[in-house]
């Protein structure tokens, strides 16, 4: 990889698309789509605010149990960069008017198959905001 | 990217010693390592136990001012995937002896640069451990 292949414009829109496709999915516990944007197979690893999931299948049967109550959130500081034209990561902090004095944080790695982009892995973890 | 481009046996042996090269500056506070190892570029992010960290040079301010105390650690459950030949997620869990009940998840995304293998994203959080 070279410097020069960091955010080529449209792969940035393209991932820009996806990304905002999840965040949709996920506020309104869209689940079809949630499984449908992780990358199916064993490699695929996803940290939860409170589960560790390794591979697709754990993914979607956590998915399949999770409550969809309080998940709408408001983002900030999104950043996603790409490198060269299939891989991107997108950060991004997160809160939630149900969890005052807390920030969320979502990092995902993303991969560009024949079929799509897809996530290969994905960490949400809650902390403290800063005082 | 195509599934026969996933795990590599070279890409990966490469990815098991920066892996590696980077678990031992951690637990040694070999700070010259740590910079080394992340990609200097503003698109470098990474989330900490406690930290947002935006672009390498707050990630650089952040080593250079940290304690050097209990940073040892024992891994579990490390899953390295790569995806083509410059691209590779390290997810591991991570427990301390200084923090009984309490398990670390972190992630990182390396790039292969000229350079080397670097670190272009991290995400680093502690949870209770499970019951």
């Amino acid at each position: 990889m070279t410097p020069t292949e960091i955010d080529y414009p449209e792969v940035l829109s393209e991932m820009r698309e996806a990304f905002a496709r999840y965040e949709t999915a996920l506020t309104t516990n869209d689940v079809t789509t949630l499984d449908e944007l992780f990358h199916k197979h064993p490699g695929t690893i996803r940290y939860g605010a409170t589960e560790n999931l390794y591979g697709y299948t754990a993914i979607a049967s956590f998915r399949a149990g999770r409550s969809s109550a309080n998940l709408m959130r408001d983002l900030a500081q999104t950043v996603i960069t790409s490198y060269g034209r299939d891989v991107a990561v997108a950060s991004t902090l997160f809160t939630r008017s149900s969890a005052p004095g807390k920030i969320g944080r979502q990092m995902q790695t993303w991969v560009r198959f024949a079929e799509g982009w897809r996530i290969v892995a994905a960490h949400v973890s809650v902390i403290d905001a800063p005082a």
